[in-house]
C-alpha cells in the first residue's frame, strides 16, 4: 500500500513519448502542439489602414491645408498605389496597404466630402496615425507559439494565418479499456436481477474523449485462460490497458495473477486513499496497464487523478494545479486521502467546494450532483471551512 | 450605439428553441440532455455484498459462533443462492447478491480459512455490516438527472447504467460562417504584399466545436450583388449566419447595406466596448445574424461575449459566471467597456487575473499569451489590483 502522492510519481516516472503526427490545422484543436509556429512574414505584412477615411502626406496637413482632393482609392486587398500630388488624398479602407507617399489616415467620422474633396473638421491629427505599421505586432521569424501549447480557437488563427495547413502534433497513445466482471450486461439489454449494466467502459471512453483520445472497448468474462490469453495479446497491440474490476482480494478478481503471469512488471497495488484503493499499475516494455478498482466512483477518480497526470506528462503539458475553498466542515476518520465529491461555484474571484453526500463508491448517480472532486489529505481528520485543498474537475 | 448590457440582452430576446432529436448515448457528450433520466430499478436493485468474504447469519455470530462451514460460493453475476443452514457460512464477492438467509458480510482480511471452514477473528462485527441494501442509494423512478444539463462523463455512466442507449437532447442550430473581404486568401496560398490568409472563419469553427456544434464556411468576394444573391439564399438555409468583416464605415462594407435590403431586421449595431465596436446583430424569421467586425480579435471576444450566450440560452443551461481578481492596476480612459485579455491562474482558492499586453485588436498572436477577457466596466477608468470582474475563459 503506497500513498497518493508516492502512486502519482511512479505514474509520472513511467510516461512515454509517443512520437509525433502531421494533421490538418483545422483538426488539431484539443491536439497538443509539437513544433515552434513561426511567423512568416511580419506582421501586419504592410502599413495597415486600421481606419476607414482617407490618407494624406501629415505635412500638409501641418502646412495648414485642410481640404483634400480625392485622387483615388485603396481597398483592402488591392496592390499599394502612390498619392501622386501631396496635396492630394486618397480614400483608404480598414486592411488595406497604406498608399505609397501617405503617412497619416483621417477616419470618415473627421471628415466632410463633397464633390470629390475631402475637409478635415478636427485640429488633433497626428503623424502616422490610424497606422498600424509593418511589423509592429510581430517580425518575420518571430516564434508566435510555442510548442507543447494544447491547441485552441486562439492557435487556430494563428496557425491560418502563417499558412500552416498541416501541423505537428503529439500523437495520441493507442488504447484499450477493458470491463470484466459476469454481473455486466450490455446497455441495451435488460438486466436480471442479479445483474447490472456496463457503464464504467463508457465513462472512460467519454474520459479519454475530453483529451481528445480515441479508444476501443472490450469485455471478457470472469473465467481466467480467457483473460490471460486475450491480455496477452492486448499487450502487444495497445499502448495502454485500462482495466475496471477484477483487481480486488475476491475469488474471481484474476487480474494481479494474470497480469503476473504475462510478465507486467507490478509497480503498485493499493494506494491509501478512498473510494479507489485497490487500484493496481503496472507495465511491460511497450504497455501502461491501468487496473482501476470496479467500483463508478473509483474507476472515475482514478482515471482523473492518475491516468490524466500520466498523459499530461506524456505529452508534454504542464497543468495549473486549482485550489478551491472548503465551504463547510469535513471531518473523516481513516488514515487515507480522501477524494470529496464537491459541487464549485465562484464567488468573488474564489472558487469554492461544497461537499455533495453521496453513499460511497457505488453511487455513480451522485456523480452528476458535483462536478469535482477536492483532495484531503491524508493524516488529519479535520478540514476546515475555508480552507483550500487541490481540486479535480470534471466537467 | 448600445452598451454591453443591452447588446447582450437584446441577443438573449432571440435565443431560439431548435427542438430535440434523439441520438446514441456515446456520443451525446458535450451535447444538452432534454429528458428526465430515471432509476428503471433500484440502486443498488439487490443487496449487494461490498466486500469480498463470507455472508453469514448475524444470528450465530450473536450467539457466540465463530466458526463456519464454507457451503457455497455467490459470485457477482450469479442467481442468488440460500444460506441452507444458518451455522454455515457463503463466500461471497464483491458486487454479488446476498445470499438468501445472510445478512452480514466479513471480509477476507478479517477471516483465517482452513479446511472449508471460515473463522471470524475479531470481534467487531456488526449487523448488516458490509452490505449495501437494494434501494439505498436511489429508488426505481427517481430522477437521476433532471433535463437541460450539459452531458459529461458522469452522465453518460449514469446513462449507460438505466439502458438509455439513446438519449433525447437538444438539435444544434444549423450554422453558416461566412467571410468576406478581397484581401483575404488560404491558408495554403501564399499571399501577395498586400493579401493575408484567411484566419477568422477557422478560429469561429472551433469556437463552435468547443459548443459541439458542426458548422460550414464560406467565402464571399466584396461585390454587392453577389454578396446579397448569396446572402438570399443562405438566410433560407441556415439557423445562423456568423459574419467576420463588412460591417464597419469602409465603402466596401456592404453588409449593413444588404441586410437592409434582404429585410434583415436590425437590432442593433456598433457597442460601446472596446475590441468589438462595429457587430451588428439582426434577423429574420428563420434566421438570426451575427456581423462580427473584421479584426480578429474583435469576432474572437464577440464570439465568446454574445453568440455564446445566445447559444446557452437557446438550448436552455445555465452557466455560472465566474469573477477573477486583478493582479495589477489598469487603466482604461476611453468610456467604452473593456474586454482586457488576461492569463488565469489559481492561488489559495482564488482565481487571478494578470493583464497581458497585446497591439489592440488586430494583434490575433497575443490571444495565445493570454486564455481569457476580464469585462472592465464602462464608466470608470481605474481598475485597481486586487478587484474582480467577470471573466470569459477561452482555452
Amino acid at each position: 500500500m503506497i500513498s497518493v502522492e508516492q502512486a502519482l510519481q511512479t505514474i509520472l516516472n513511467t510516461a512515454q513519448n509517443f512520437g509525433v503526427e502531421k494533421i490538418p490545422f483545422i483538426q488539431s484543436v484539443g491536439r497538443i502542439l509539437k513544433e515552434d509556429i513561426v511567423a512568416d512574414r511580419d506582421f501586419p505584412p504592410f502599413n495597415r489602414v486600421s481606419m476607414d477615411g482617407i490618407a494624406i502626406d501629415f505635412n500638409a496637413f501641418k502646412n495648414g491645408q485642410r481640404t483634400f482632393k480625392i485622387e483615388g482609392i485603396q481597398p483592402a486587398g488591392s496592390k499599394q498605389i502612390t498619392l501622386q500630388d501631396s496635396e492630394n488624398c486618397i480614400e483608404v479602407m480598414t486592411g488595406a496597404v497604406l498608399p505609397k507617399n501617405a503617412n497619416s489616415v483621417i477616419r470618415y467620422e473627421d471628415l466632410e466630402i463633397n464633390n470629390g474633396f475631402a475637409r478635415i473638421i478636427p485640429e488633433g491629427i497626428s503623424d502616422a496615425q490610424n497606422v498600424h505599421p509593418k511589423g509592429k505586432d510581430r517580425k518575420q521569424g518571430d516564434v508566435l507559439i510555442q510548442q507543447n501549447k494544447l491547441i485552441s480557437a486562439a492557435e487556430i488563427g494563428v496557425l491560418a494565418t502563417v499558412g500552416k495547413s498541416k501541423v505537428k502534433v503529439a500523437k495520441q497513445p493507442k488504447i484499450l479499456i477493458i470491463s470484466t466482471g459476469d454481473e455486466l450486461v450490455g446497455v441495451d439489454e435488460t438486466p436480471l436481477e442479479h445483474q447490472i449494466r456496463r457503464s464504467n467502459v463508457f465513462t472512460l471512453v467519454s474520459l479519454l474523449e475530453r483529451l481528445n483520445i480515441p479508444s476501443e472497448t472490450a469485455h471478457i468474462t470472469d473465467d481466467k485462460p480467457v483473460l490471460k490469453q486475450k491480455i496477452a495479446t492486448y499487450l502487444q497491440e495497445y499502448d495502454v490497458l485500462l482495466f475496471s474490476g477484477a483487481v480486488s482480494k475476491g475469488k474471481f478478481d484474476f487480474l494481479p495473477q494474470v497480469f503476473e503471469e504475462l510478465q507486467v512488471e507490478k509497480l503498485f497495488h493499493k494506494i491509501t486513499q478512498r473510494p479507489g484503493k485497490p487500484f493496481f499499475y503496472g507495465k511491460t516494455d511497450t504497455c501502461n496497464v491501468f487496473g482501476f478498482p470496479g467500483n463508478p466512483i473509483s474507476t472515475f477518480v482514478n482515471c482523473l487523478a492518475y491516468f490524466y497526470p500520466w498523459y499530461y506528462k506524456s505529452v508534454g503539458i504542464e497543468v495549473k494545479e486549482e485550489t478551491a475553498i472548503l465551504t463547510e466542515d469535513v471531518v473523516f476518520k481513516p488514515n487515507l486521502t480522501y477524494f470529496l465529491q464537491v459541487k464549485l461555484s465562484y464567488k468573488f474571484g474564489h472558487l469554492v467546494a461544497t461537499p455533495i453526500k453521496g453513499n460511497g463508491s457505488g453511487d455513480l448517480a451522485s456523480l452528476v450532483n458535483a462536478d469535482a472532486f477536492i483532495q484531503l489529505p491524508k493524516g488529519e481528520t479535520e478540514f476546515k471551512k475555508g480552507e483550500n485543498f487541490p481540486v479535480i474537475r470534471y466537467s
